[in-house]
């Protein structure tokens, strides 16, 4: 967090030339860190564990997903990925089930459990979300979005340039219809 | 992820109404894991753990930081921030001092071995930048970075109303000069 800092008398062109060689990632993993630290925080008070609620939160999009896939949607490694799961089936949230075309994957459900407390949980992500958007109009979100979108593209391609040189990279990450 | 993809072929109407109710922070703790494994990696192959570089880069701009400074300026919470000066310390990369005008208060100085890899450090920090960046106008990074400092700013505010209800909420993050 250290970097930049842009206050708000500062002129276009010192932002723009600031910027040059300001540094992202502090940024991000910073509001990163605190998203998972409130977010946390409430699935604590709901009885739950604090840490796995943006695996949930994929589930909730969508179920029947491999925990490969899991891992890739989140950007987290496999084995913490299936560390999460088994807390989540600890708490009853999710269970496994094996693929039957493919009897070495095994794919993620949610529980009735999970499905109880959805409402609350989008609840405390649009809360969060709201008081990170305070201030913004519609086309600033529209374009934090957008570039926040390529960000992630790009954060996957190197990322996966970097594990698997000359590995073919995956497009959007979320892997939707649109791309 | 799953919330929102916008491909490059989308009006700027649909963009702005589909962003009116995305949700930021998948994106954003998308980009921050990815950055988190990178340079986490960068740092295992040059001999030191992967989890505390956050730390290191907050002390190459500023040594002589309180545990506590440290832990708000990294949005990371007391103990855990501890647990990762204890690691540095162990990589013989920081030193903590008793602070000689108030013996409650330790504070964090760089060791010879982490001045010694500081460029070599920055430079893998610049290359995951300059990857993140990749298709970015100066213009757009600019823009960029002046919204993620208005949410960080609105993330401190909002978790620390949470968690200190009434609590004076700190400015900007850094607490630079600029503000």
């Amino acid at each position: 967090m250290r970097i930049l800092c842009i206050s708000k008398s500062e002129k276009e062109i010192d932002v723009v030339a600031a910027a040059e060689h300001a540094a992202l990632t502090p940024w991000i993993c910073f509001i990163s860190r605190l998203s998972t630290r409130f977010v946390g925080g409430e699935m604590s008070r709901m009885g739950f564990g604090p840490g796995q609620f943006f695996l949930l939160s994929e589930l909730y999009a969508e179920e029947g997903l491999s925990q490969d896939e899991l891992s890739q949607r989140v950007g987290v490694d496999k084995s913490n990925t299936s560390r999460a799961l088994a807390k989540l089936e600890k708490f009853d949230l999710i269970k496994r089930k094996i693929d039957p075309q493919n009897h070495k994957v095994k794919k993620v459900y949610l529980r009735a459990k999970a499905l109880k407390v959805r409402n609350e949980f989008r609840k405390i992500q649009r809360q969060w979300n709201t008081k990170l958007f305070k201030g913004f109009t519609k086309k600033e979100k529209a374009a934090l979005i957008a570039s926040l979108v390529k960000i992630a593209n790009n954060a996957e391609a190197a990322f996966n340039q970097n594990e698997y040189p000359g590995a073919k990279v995956q497009g959007c990450p979320a892997n939707c219809q649109k791309c």
